[in-house]
């Protein structure tokens, strides 16, 4: 075994968040990246559209990375691939399926024609550097999605993804247990698995379970049924396109992404169904309510998705109607929920029925829960583990389970994005912690929101702003004409004539007061926030201007 | 039976939406209120600290509004009362722990001398005008909860406000199933009850199960337990406190409304332990850690409460440390979530146990399921049914199994907030739709802030402003100086002065194109919106400002 150097293991994102996956591997000069995901923003990153992972690391050691491995075609393990292949010409390796997805995104940001990708399967091996890589095929909530088995000069690492051990996949694909098996048999030194369900008991229920709610749905709805998911969930799309079939359905497919990602399930044989068994926008006016199903977009309460436009009867295709029967086949993710629940409101003020996931079993998770994650551990039998993907309560869950399966305490680290490992054989140890950060996308700018301006729009959020200004005359000092005060977000200023004279006079008062012009925007400040507070209770934000003319 | 009027159901809030209950019952020239409560501002009423009930209805029938009842003491049925007694002089009726928590806020407002409080118990009999009131037990997640019975011209009203049929609850009393049956046997006209948990099946798990949760907890926590609830959950403190007595530990209270909250209660009897009995702040941190229960606020992930300072290690009194076990015994509610899982997260940084619901069973709702609902009907047996107490799908779900128990279909009636009812003996029928509007309280307005500063600041949050401000001579109207450039949100100035010149040239080269300053602002206006979009893809607030001097 050659173990001049440590295997060093950077956990870029999806370690202590959810979302933004993205895994170096590195020893000696040979980095591999697994995953290049986003993440959406928080709730109090306002007014920002994306996150993308801190990608310095890679791009300080651009000539050492060998290759970009997909594991599946997710939005936060595929988002941010045009981000880091804008500053990293590597390959890309993928299934049929996760490659055409990425390559929707290279296309869309006009980067297709410079990138190279690589279909595999879970048969393919590959060498990069001292890397050997191998796949296993495991159940997602998307197909065709896979874990990679890397040989390191130390040994075998598992990265087992997000997957679960579902008896009932929808494409009829198991994880792939046998491989798991074999890989624990010759050794393993060290499994990364995901752990967003490490608070569920259980395993998480199969597929299968949604394709018999779907069943009894389609038994009694008396008219339309609109069902809503993911955009990336082909799995779902199947389930609904196989029961309609059974009730005499034909289904349509609504909403941009959803319509894109149907069209290329079908044409790379994801989906089994063709083009013309799905419904047009004609044939799913036309058709009698009870032969239509409509599945799309917006499950998230995303306001310009269809969903959206359903409940607020602006869509321009489609109206709903009392008979008709909403299913959103999704979990809100937190943050959402406020809009999703809005939405069924709004639905059900429509007249339609909607069933969601309190009512019965319309969605089951694609992530494995404590159960898969007990069989997953013994089937690897790692020497060290390093739990992922999953906010820190998953991980430190995750790491019990882990335990109590026996892997000894000592073998099992806990580490969040940006915290580097290094894997010897006999140890882990904590190695440097880099800028695990964000890199916030607000409309064209990438990186260049930082937290004084998301500061600024929290305070502008709570209670606006208010500009006072002033000129003077730069020779005397002497005021000329009135001060102006502009506010927004603060108070209604057409009612409120008194407050903003009160104001004016604050300034004055403090012109008055003042000899010169040093310091007085300070003092205009702060007058002016005492009188604020104290006539209001609220802290705009304030801004003096003195102009000398 | 008289019947030359209707009896007039007036629901100003709680109907299609979460707290704010309040309802008015009016006949002829009598007006009875049940509830004055307040609702927490959803998440895109930015900068809003609560929402008051519109009582314009109320205020402008004054002399005819006979009394104020309260069903129970949680702030989304009493928050309001402050503001509803300060337009209305009327006296207020409510159980001992119900009035005890009102007076607390009376006192606050420094309202308390002049309101006229009277305390009533489930055998009350009370007389308003033609109303004929009386009053039954109800469990709910706070003791001393009740239902209200009353007797009008068109025949009896039964308003069951929130309750569940828990045949365990906490201080031994059960819902009165003998009096809501008798209710019944007299014939009851309408019945209006609380839909919260509307899309659960089955009863509403009882109070006994967190107990026996709260025991195994601390049969193996190894050190200080600290438990969080909400600060009006009495029933939760009271479990808290015998179980920690059978384990050897003693319990002690922080967070100013908790803290004002049980000694309220221990006075009036209500909580079965004494001042004594609970631990002061020194003997907190003296006691052996496995001796120690610290009992809460911030469940809700507030960032100001308890929980969530002992989360950022920020609490002056108490630091935790590996070996706590943290319980959240609350339900996040929507909106929450996020904040509530940041904070799980940090706990478990600072190397505590964190036992939250997602694990196991430390919570269950006040609120009555399906099952519940269907034993209120079945007991009550009314002609009429208007479900209240949650939002619009939880109304429509209630009204299904109304349905389903065998009330037609005409005689239950979904209304929303504002929506007044007539009932006639034989029907129900929809009356005027008043506001049944929000006021929105922001510091010390009230009312004063409407959906266009809800707006401005919603478009702040997403992008920030920017002030163009520039001088011109008023007879020749040349430019004097520089333009000024202010911004705030948008960009971060220091790093964009290229952006900044830009757009000062941009407001200089609209002024040279335009004879005089009418349409200037606009021009400039939109020059601005242009140049902001096409460089940055954000469209800030933009506020142009011509001084002439």
């Amino acid at each position: 075994m050659h173990t001049d150097f440590p295997l060093r293991v950077i956990p870029i994102g999806g370690f202590g968040e959810i979302g933004k996956n993205l895994l170096a591997l590195e020893y000696d000069d040979d980095i591999l990246v697994i995953d290049a995901g986003l993440m959406f923003p928080e709730s109090d990153m306002l007014g920002i559209d994306l996150v993308y992972p801190d990608i310095t690391y890679l791009t300080e050691r651009a000539d050492r990375v060998h290759a970009v491995i997909l594991t599946h075609g997710h939005e936060d393990h595929i988002g941010a691939l045009p981000y880091l292949l804008r500053y990293l010409d590597v390959p890309v390796y993928a299934t049929a399926l996760t490659r055409g997805l990425a390559e929707v995104k290279l296309r869309e940001a006009g980067l297709l024609a410079d990138s190279e990708l690589h279909t595999i399967t879970p048969e393919s091996e590959l060498r990069f550097g001292v890397f050997g890589v191998e796949f296993f095929h495991v159940c997602h909530s998307i197909p065709d999605a896979v874990g990679v088995a890397v040989d390191t000069p130390l040994g075998l690492v598992v990265h087992a993804s997000d997957y679960k051990f579902d008896q009932h996949p929808v494409d009829g694909k198991l994880t792939d247990v046998a491989r798991l098996r074999a890989l624990g048999d010759r050794g393993v030194l060290l499994l990364l698995s995901d752990s967003t369900n490490a608070d569920t008991e259980g395993f998480t229920p199969s597929e299968e379970r949604v394709t018999e709610t779907l069943h009894s749905i389609m038994q009694v709805a008396p008219g339309r049924i609109i069902l809503t998911t993911f955009a990336s969930n082909i799995s779902r799309v199947q389930q609904t396109i196989q029961v309609a079939r059974m009730h005499g359905r034909r289904v349509g497919v609504v909403g941009r992404s959803m319509v894109s990602n149907v069209r290329m399930a079908i044409n790379l044989g994801y989906l089994d169904t063709t083009h013309d068994e799905l419904l047009n926008t004609n044939e799913m006016a036309d058709l009698p309510p009870n032969q239509v199903v409509i599945v799309c977009t917006g499950s998230q309460g995303e306001p310009s998705a269809v969903l959206s436009r359903l409940a607020s009867g602006e869509h321009p295709q489609i109206q709903l109607h009392p008979g008709d029967t909403v299913v959103l086949s999704a979990t809100a993710i937190p943050g959402n929920e406020e809009s999703v629940n809005r939405i069924i409101d709004d639905l059900f003020r429509l007249g339609a029925d909607v069933i969601y996931q309190d009512l019965c079993d319309v969605h089951v998770s694609g992530h494995g829960s404590r159960e898969d994650h007990r069989l997953m551990l013994s089937l690897v039998r790692p020497r060290f583990f390093i739990p992922m993907h999953g906010e820190y309560r998953h991980l430190v869950l995750h790491a019990r389970t882990a335990e109590a399966a026996g892997i000894p305490r000592e073998n099992i680290l806990l580490v969040e994005s940006g915290q580097a490992v290094e894997v010897w054989p006999e140890r882990l140890a904590l190695a440097e912690r880099m800028n695990g950060g964000h890199v916030l996308v607000d409309g064209l700018g990438v990186g260049d929101i930082g937290s004084a301006v998301l500061r600024d729009r929290k305070h502008l959020a709570r209670d606006g702003f208010l500009v006072a200004m002033v000129a003077v005359n730069s020779t005397t000092g002497e005021v000329i004409g009135d001060p102006e005060i502009l506010t927004r977000g603060f108070i209604y200023a057409a009612e409120s004539e008194d407050l903003i004279e009160g104001a004016k006079d604050r300034v004055l008062s403090v012109l008055d007061s003042t000899a010169g012009t040093s310091g007085v925007r300070n003092k205009i400040r702060n007058a002016l926030q005492q009188y604020c507070y104290a006539s209001t209770g609220r802290r705009p934000l304030i801004l003096p201007l003195v102009i000398e003319v």
